[in-house]
């Protein structure tokens, strides 16, 4: 009898499975170790072989129980793939392309087997998609479900796009919707059921990171700077701004909200403008390019990523200041109200 | 008046200060971005030159507190070693040259920011010591003060080893001394306060990475095989088994036991022996190497580290199995009783 297969098993908790009986059974879920890893998890620490003369991209990112998930409004699957989504989301905003990754568990000793290993099909499903392997990692017990990924990537030095490029007469746009995970949060803590309601909980929980989008950014040689839409998409034009020494001005109707997200603003009373300039966690990108160009770049990344750049704005410089230009054409200031760990600076 | 340098500053809790503030202090303790490194902590991911014909190592490894830690127990520099030690650690026991780190922090708002920042001075301070920069990371709120590390160093290919490569024949070496670590925290939870408790207390909160030990048996070309001792060295010796096929002699009279954790176990009544095979967290290097190259490869780590390799038995065959030889020549089975998170396999 396979008793893997059983409820007895699979109800069972880590505690009773032990640390390397629990690691080797994550690692079927790993699968073979890839193109360009010497020594993949096993050993004490992974080897690989970077491509010639790429650079090398390293981020990390973590999803921590009780601050950006509850086990009661995400699956095991999805916190799986959000985790993943999260990192290869700053890959993307570099245009690098991801490829290895390393994962960093911290999980109570009751933690059930089948929780943790359908968390890792959802992880290696989503990170498969981009071609990305996990290389090694670590777990260790925790009073507090805990998990961390290391994502490494690769990009050409001719292709890094940094926060700090984009120069006064850019245009600013931005990949697919705005909106959509902030309502989505919303309505999961509101407990709103509706079509538009499911469609942004999705959102939310399993953003869609644009990978692709960024890849071919980065190799039109059109981008000056580009950044992902976590904390909010002001608070993340804004560290383009300071990171490039420049102001900005965002017409609020040009920015691309998601139908959705309006339906679900207005069952909450919510303003879904705020949505989406601080709502965060869109994972969307921001992108500067220069005026001339961005027709043909906007082109491009429909054309082969299927994704829509909309134009949302203009870089212009730092004495001009930041601003959202109402529909009346007056303008407000484009106040970054996003997301901060630990509440907001004074 | 400079607040940051009055009481009231330092006694601020980061859930005052906020995210980006908190980033921006503590990026000042990591200093230049230093070599290989194209783009630092700062923007989505950091971006990384690396050196070309070289593998890449990458691991991580975490310290959670009630776990790894008692904040009463550790100052919070020493937090800040230790977290760079276990993961040095690891890139010594492949051969490896540390080279960039991403740290990942889970803090409670409640943190105060002088704490916090002892423990990126330890950090930064143990990881200057093996010319090591910091180059990116992740901070996030979270119930559980939890640190994770990941660590990525260079090894020439031909130099990679690998716990999988030990064969029957071979000496079993291990670098300094054993059961300081299992000392120390047994005498810091009785409350033990003597000079040999201080050492070994030492030994275990600011453990010292076999660096340049691993660096040297890696050039060499003698080592068959290297692990770090992290579970304990039975258990450890067990993974260089297991991954080469092999069994194991190893003689009690030939472990190199540190006197001071000899005077703390009988001060407490245990098992010296014990600790030195199933303590774990020395954080020594266990060798294979062909015996006839044994001698002059412990000449070379003596003279060029000055840290003593002593043999402590030799590799057989898988059907020998493991053992350990006593003084009187009787053989015990060589028990892995290292230690597992989540307690141990049936």
């Amino acid at each position: 009898m396979d008793l893997q297969r059983t409820g007895y098993a699979t109800a069972m908790q880590i505690g009773d499975l032990g640390e390397f009986n629990l690691i080797e059974r994550l690692l079927q879920h790993v699968g073979e170790a890839g193109p360009g890893v010497t020594l993949g998890a096993g050993d004490d620490t992974a080897a690989i072989k970077p491509s010639t003369g790429m650079l090398l991209l390293a981020t990390c990112d973590s999803q921590v129980e009780g601050h950006h998930f509850e086990q009661s409004q995400i699956s095991p699957e999805q916190l799986g793939r959000r985790l993943a989504a999260v990192n290869l989301s700053d890959i993307a905003a570099m245009g690098g392309q991801p490829r290895w990754a390393l994962v960093s568990l911290c999980l109570p000793p009751s933690t059930e087997i089948h929780f943790i290993e359908a968390v890792y099909r959802g992880l290696t499903a989503e990170l498969n998609r981009f071609a990305t392997r996990i290389v090694g990692g670590n777990i260790t017990a925790s009073e507090l479900l805990m998990l961390d990924l290391t994502l490494l990537g690769e990009v050409p030095p001719s292709e890094l796009l940094r926060r700090g490029g984009a120069r006064p007469g850019d245009t600013i746009l931005v990949s697919g919707h705005l909106g959509s995970s902030a309502a989505g949060r919303a309505a999961l803590n509101a407990g709103l059921d509706s079509g538009a309601a499911r469609v942004a909980i999705e959102a939310h929980l399993t953003p869609q990171p644009r990978v692709a989008v960024g890849r071919i950014v980065a190799a039109s040689g059109f981008g000056t700077a580009m950044i992902d839409v976590s904390d909010g998409f002001a608070q993340d034009l804004g560290h383009i701004c300071d990171a490039s020494g420049t102001g900005a001005i965002v017409q609020a109707t040009a920015l691309p909200i998601a139908a959705g997200a309006q339906e679900v603003a207005i069952a909450l009373g919510l303003d879904v403008l705020q949505l989406a300039l601080s709502g965060g966690e869109d994972y969307e990108l921001i992108v500067t390019a220069p005026a001339d160009l961005t027709g043909e770049l906007a082109g491009s990344v429909e054309r082969e990523a299927g994704v829509v750049l909309t134009r949302v704005g203009t870089i212009v410089s730092r004495t001009e200041g930041r601003w959202l230009e109402q529909q009346d054409g007056r303008r407000v200031p484009l106040v970054a109200r996003g997301w901060q760990h630990f509440g907001r600076a004074p």
